[in-house]
């Protein structure tokens, strides 16, 4: 029963950028027959929930262990092309900058070559009672190591 | 069997600032304990929604008769404090500017006389094919008089 | 500030029906036109919890004091017909059964006369590490004072 | 660019079992730290026209060309034990009956050997103004052959 074909879908990175594969769902979309805006938020946090599983970070632990979760504190997203059912979409997310409790994301969100959608987002880390707290510190080494600073 | 208090909450016009009122539910929130990102923008598009209704704009029959629908363009946004199960929350609207196709829109979600959340919004008007269109000559009346210009 | 009229809609009681009211909005939908099929089962759970807290019980103080939560076990749903965008619908609840450690509770979905889904629901008390635990039996007197047993 | 590490995941079939893997991410989880239950007919969702698209399916040329669509007539669902964030799940289904206009399916959302939740779900074949209507000849032949009737 332990098959690989039974995991699912995993990004990858590409020198540093990270690149993770979805698919469009009737789910996502609305009466308008394109994906509805807050989804393209949805896409992105699995790409960047991803892209931190991949390198070695273990956000459940993280949370389970009361030490504390990535929040996020801003997001400047531009809606250039919609997305719609059935698509095959990748985004395409890179580590702009890592701060001492936050970390500056950009993604983009691509069918093929075409730019659907691209975001800035900033991720603050919280502490369990809602406080910025700095990053693990092992977490701020995984980070910066793939980030190539 | 018709009775008002079977109505869905309404909004209201405070001077031009629209005030829109909801509770957050269990499917609002994630394992962090607070509101998922993402799901501001819901709360926000219902806002505008309720707003569009309440002046008069009809957005079903508008898509309905292959007229067209608004569609978020781009949208900056910061996360100050984190909405928690059952809170009563207040999306608060104002429309800043009307372009010949697009609306701009400064929305907050406040919790008592705390902001939340806070936005600045573009919804482009877009034809049934999915191109820019000036927004329907009457809406726009309708929209300049209760910002007031 | 403090005004009814930034108050979310509440539901209210008809005998033993709890009637809550609810408009249907784009992050409702899906690209056939209609609400999506898992929407429903939000709309229930809003119900539900606005059910709950009408007649004094406090889910977030359960949940937030370790007492536990209650966790649906299982769901009979029949969808009839579809609502649209913009539509204005009613969940009517009645609790059917209540157990030592859950609650049966039967809810139609209404557009005015009309049943647009139909479902069994039953909701298991869970403590804090997931296991069925009796009710608060506050709660249950609570519960049976409304249903009328 | 065109790599097929960009694909999304795909389900597979064993003999005539589809399973489909998928990971549990923060929106799917709510505040009590589990999956919400409206979440899990999304997952199936997913893996049912993820079927439909790897037996030669394409709901969305059927949708766009005014053909019809797949719509749930009714669920009976059993959750037994939670998924939690970060899981990597597998949906399996298998489809039951195939009725004039309508399908029958059985699916369980697995984790590892687990069984989360279970459910039969009924999909009607509808007309685009939403009267049930015969499947498309082809697809039931398609659904027949993987099925082995």
């Amino acid at each position: 029963m332990a098959d690989f074909r039974d995991l699912p879908a995993q990004g990858r990175f590409v020198g540093p950028e990270h690149r993770f594969p979805l698919r469009v769902y009737f789910e996502d979309t609305d009466v308008a027959g394109i994906v509805y805006y807050a989804n393209y938020l949805r896409y992105m946090e699995r790409a960047r929930s991803d892209m931190l599983r991949q390198i070695g970070i273990d956000q459940r632990a993280a949370l389970d262990g009361g030490e504390g979760v990535y929040v996020v504190a801003d997001v400047a997203i531009r809606y250039r092309r919609p997305a719609k059912l059935e698509d095959a979409l990748v985004v395409a997310s890179r580590v702009r900058e890592v701060r001492a409790a936050s970390v500056l994301i950009h993604q983009r969100v691509m069918r093929g070559d075409q730019i659907l959608t691209e975001a800035e987002v900033t991720a603050a880390f919280l502490s369990p009672d809602g406080r910025p707290k700095r990053h693990p510190r092992a977490w701020v080494s995984l980070i910066k190591g793939f980030v190539g600073e």
